[in-house]
């Protein structure tokens, strides 16, 4: 491998810890549970959190190397996170995605556990989600038994293919019964976008709580708030 | 510019920034939401949040001055807070406000989002807001698409002129679907409104859950607590 | 005054200044809302916190100090809580009691707007609190606009009486559309048991959401707790 | 008793101590609620907490030392947890457990005092607990008179034969009107349990807020999520 690879991987391995290291301060883990990935097109390679550890011991170094089939690319590599299969599928799909972020976050859990779509109830979800978070079909027997991991990949992909959904407008998933993914192009938002999913499925279960009639944000109000953030006549940040 | 205006300006801007960030450090925003600002009448300048800047490196010298039309008064400024012309309408239509506040505050959203007034259900509330805090009505696609921030102003004052408020006793809205503005004579007290109001909305949340028959706090109990912190036979505080 | 009552004033002073900051600590406190009393019955002083006082700012020397009828016995004295009176009518009959709370505990306050009793509805509560905590009744509108924080001490003990409740045996209170007041012979205590109310309020909240029917813990599991924790035949912790 | 026991006893301490202090830590501990114990039964020896120490000035040394009946096998001891008999029984009974948890964790006490098993709706669930945890039975007023403690142990042990239970893949029980107990072979597996029951609870709860029909987790990914992270096709993790 040559030297701006190593230097690139290597700020790979940095980013990745520190954004591990990131959400588990944000109180969105518990535990060793969520994992963060971002991949390198160009070089065919994807750096993940490993299984198990804990959070207040992770260096870079330990973080793990594959390519997009998951062969580990180091020797002596730990194993990596479970979840790299689901990672893989997603990264192959949804092309302009740089990073991929999993947690088991209280509040978007509940909403996967209820099986249910979170509602765009208002402009917290607008600015950063085009629409409904979606939630993936429950998995068959089937798929479970044979390659679980890869299989919640693709039911994620079936879901977006199926609501004609931009990934990078509704870049989050509910997969049923079990929590949700994020993305983004690069892994910092990847990160924000999982802190704010959270914050959103909060709302939206005290706005259920407090209303008999669950009225959705208007779509041009929706409209309004998400290209106010994004897109080419975007006018919020500094960018 | 003379100098004691200099001067009355930079104090605006250390006070804005220390302002944004005790907010930040309440526990009420997430990631960069939620600005404050302050007004100077006599200078006819505001000095608000610049757009998209993170708490942790924010310093007084970025905060951003305006005319009371939103005109930058400085050169090399930051964008201002995409809220700004909000803030500019407010500070026109309530002559004694001197600082106001917006956030995405958990709870305060909740009832936003559920598109109902916040209910006085007891003294916490009346300490601070002298009756229901109202929710604007739906802005119209019309108002959306043609001056989103600056609509959200109007449909605030429309608000507190159809139902005869006045601002210095109701210090706070909710605007539908979005969140809440809170305001004051001072800058310090326009954040501890913010505080409260979420505050009081996460009480009124669980008042619901627990009670079928929601009974307001009677008139003259509301009467007693505002009057006990407000106007001129307050006797609460060293004052 | 001889030495020794200086002396022990002076320690109430440290005492009321260290529980009040321990209060804010514990999470139940904002802003300056709540208030902590130590009364010496032997040399008829109550010692509480001043109104309205930061508690970051706060020292011993500014805890107010007055006799059984609220006189200020110092000079210079800062004003004392606003909620003084409501501590006196408590003092003078719950004649054991050596020390008062006030809070604004969030889950307290739920239950106080709610106008309903907090339930026993297991161990927790049984261990601090032998039975449901009363809920006043509404003070009248002639009341409030009379002594409105003498008579809401009035109410609290008319509710005792009523009932027949021992103040030592369930020693809290929520005064409806107000919140909390807890109490005990020693202020660190009265303190816990403030602590200890706003738990159980916020089990009692979920255990509702979670049944239908709420089957209140059996009397005979109410007393084991109570017992094993209080009188002489506990056998809890190592005194 | 030998060199090598009491080495292994003063490492039982030491364990027990820091994992007290750590649960205390996790933030599922209020005052000085919650007990974890640790058994050799090589040796015949539980270590436990001591009654009512509060959590700040615990030390190793402070530990409590007895045989699997309860009998202090150290001069000077403090009195041990007054929940000391109930880990006996269930040591009895479950034979391969290794160390025992006792909280009063507020979303674990919520089912518990709704007197419902928390019902396994996630995959957050079933990496830890194989199946619903259960709820006991109410003990009858004669064996709240009798030994409530021993008692307590007795009808969880019931309700595991009843149930035909495996106590290692369902480390967890809810004693009715009264919390939780969780169980492991090592103490930090069982404290661990604790913190992995609590935030299951509360997810639960919100669960059920959000759907009408509570649909459970399907068993074959139940079975998925527990056997990916337990026995010998394990693949979570380092080990």
């Amino acid at each position: 491998m040559i030297k701006t690879e190593i230097k690139a991987i290597q700020e790979m391995k940095e980013r990745v810890c520190h954004e591990n290291i990131r959400l588990e301060k944000s109180g969105l883990v518990v535990l060793t549970w969520g994992n963060v990935s971002e991949v390198n097109r160009e070089l065919g390679v994807v750096v993940i959190k490993p299984s198990g550890v804990p959070y207040e011991e992770m260096l870079p170094e330990q973080m793990v190397v594959t390519d997009l089939e998951g062969n580990l690319l180091e020797e002596n590599s730990l194993k990596p996170s479970s979840d790299l299969a689901t990672h893989l599928v997603l990264y192959k799909e949804f092309e302009e995605v740089g990073a991929i972020v999993h947690t088991h976050s209280k509040y978007a859990v509940m909403w996967a556990q209820a099986g249910r779509d979170l509602l765009p109830y208002g402009t917290t979800h607008a600015d950063t989600f085009y629409g409904s978070v979606p939630i993936t079909r429950q998995l068959t027997e089937e798929e479970v038994l044979r390659s679980y991991e890869k299989d919640t990949g693709a039911i994620i992909v079936e879901t977006f293919r199926n609501r004609k959904l931009n990934p990078l407008a509704v870049p989050a998933v509910l997969t049923r019964n079990h929590g949700p993914f994020t993305w983004a192009k690069t892994i910092e938002k990847a990160v924000e976008n999982s802190i704010v999913l959270d914050e959103v499925a909060h709302m939206a279960l005290g706005t259920e709580v407090l209303s008999n009639h669950h009225e959705k944000i208007p779509s041009y109000l929706l409209d309004k708030h998400y290209f106010r953030k994004h897109g080419e006549n975007a006018y919020y940040g500094q960018g």
